[in-house]
């Protein structure tokens, strides 16, 4: 057990400093900090699980951190806390990012109610998006109670951020004909709510938005999420974020009635520890000497059909198996 | 190198028994006929490759074998050899699928220029999906310049199919609307043909029909498939099979020429031997002792939340390095 251990008890009181320093730790790639992060993890279990765990993304341009903003402010005065985390696999600098965050959410971020985390930086969708699963668990250890994942739009990250909430929030421009566009295959199946933003700025666009996005929603498949919506605001004038909320809260009442909110989330935590599994097991596989020094050859006369694929994974696992797992 | 090999030359020259029973090896679960199957795979990797590997799928009821009969004599009739494989992961009993399979395509199964093959029985989609993969190969070594890989619409074998064909048909039936709603996400994002059978049935129907579904195919994102097409058949009456043919032929012309025909190919070869190691590294790890001996366990306190998934996944992955590999 580490010493940063200690943290744990400023942070369930609430600590933002504790949980800046702990949410530090479990970004850190050092195998000691990595023992000591699963410790504090372990430790405070416990305390977690008691957000609304909100996923919300969006185009570039769609207006997410000032709609983060809106609805940040609208929770914190009716006396909620509020915690944003971010992911975007291809931040490289967190302190630019920080700097970023600070600027684009200034009440929220001026609020000692509210805590503001960007994106940690560099690495793979997997490791950016494990980060910031324990650091959401963190977040609620520290009596945060309603916790927004935001993310930009780039496909594979809202999956990942839909893979971890309870609700997904999807936010769209008023042009929808060329905004559907922009989505990436199946997010749009993933939202539990989709809201069209500055829908004040052309009244007409928005209602037509409105009902395209209905229709679409209502010819694709959604056996998962059965409640989808289409609502309108206007971020800026802070116009409709009352709505949004009780749209939120009444699916919230609804799937904790059938049983489905905790189920989502059993079924989150399972898929998520077979994810690093599996991904661990492919780095283990990858550094394994035998399987290093034919992968190359191997994959390449996959790609020219002198071998069939089955085969070459044959051959490949072989190598695995016979030596030690490095 | 196995006596199977013998298989090879009657296989390369056509002849279906040889091309049945080189099948029935690959579909054996002994060691020894997987080594040979490997070698015979291998040995006749060069004669592989020249077909047309068309996937079809649609709900029961569409008219699937009518289909697929009507396209399939159509092509005997312009000097083509056609062959069929079927992916029913639910499939128990080969010998039933295989009277099931002559009955439902008569003509074709009578011909001697067509090869008609069942699903392999039993096993998890993936087992399934890698025997038709190779039984596929075999049947482009043998001459069979069509091979069709239909499913049943049953959601993920889509996938499979799509993932192993240059071109993946989806046939609707003309009540769209209902229909939309009984196919699985991401189907449709799938298809490079949807095609309308039963349209002699009700012709308005199947002008709605098509007219919505060119719609949601519009409105759902395609970066992959820009060319998508909707027809309408009847494929009873052998109603325009000639034009779905003439489109296909098209769409191999225009993507051969653009380079992403053997693009898709060797895209497709490459994931499948990923998916194959994946498969064959989580089976390695359930089978080791000391992950067996603490997988219950560790998976209950991850549902329940008593440990980080993330800590348990690390747990569990040690549990596997430490020992030798099973």
């Amino acid at each position: 057990m580490g010493g940063r251990l200690s943290l744990a008890e400023p942070l369930q009181g609430g600590d933002r400093r504790a949980l800046a320093k702990a949410i530090t730790l479990i970004e850190s790639t050092r195998a000691d900090h990595r023992e000591q992060a699963d410790a504090l993890l372990t430790a405070l279990m416990p305390a977690t699980g008691g957000a609304l765990r909100l996923g919300i993304s969006g185009v570039p341009g769609v207006g997410k951190s000032t709609f983060i903003e809106a609805l940040g402010v609208f929770l914190l005065e009716r006396g909620h806390r509020v915690a944003v985390l971010t992911i975007d696999p291809s931040s490289s600098v967190s302190g630019g990012a920080i700097l970023g965050d600070k600027t684009r959410m200034e009440k929220l971020s001026m609020d000692t109610r509210a805590f503001i985390r960007p994106s940690p930086s560099g690495g793979t969708l997997g490791g950016v998006a494990e980060k910031t699963r324990e650091a959401l668990l963190l977040c609620e250890a520290a009596g945060f109670d309603v916790v927004i994942v935001e993310t930009v739009g780039v496909g594979q990250s809202e999956t990942a951020v839909a893979g971890m909430t309870d609700l997904y929030l999807l936010l769209q421009l008023p042009n929808a004909g060329d905004d559907l566009q922009a989505i990436k295959k199946g997010v749009m199946e993933l939202a539990d709510l989709v809201v069209i933003n500055k829908a004040d700025l052309d009244q007409a666009a928005a209602m037509r938005a409105q009902a395209q996005i209905t229709s679409a929603l209502r010819l694709l498949p959604t056996h998962a999420h059965a409640t989808q919506r289409v609502m309108k605001v206007s971020a800026l004038k802070s116009d409709g974020i009352e709505p949004v909320w009780a749209a939120l809260t009444a699916l919230r009442t609804e799937r904790e009635a059938s049983g489905a909110w905790g189920a989502r989330r059993r079924e989150q935590s399972l898929a998520w520890m077979w994810e690093r599994i599996q991904s661990g097991l492919k780095q283990a596989f990858m550094a394994h000497p035998g399987v290093h020094a034919q992968l190359d050859i191997t994959t390449a006369a996959v790609r020219e059909g002198r071998t069939p694929a089955s085969t070459a994974a044959r051959q490949l696992l072989a190598a695995f198996q016979a030596g030690s797992v490095a």
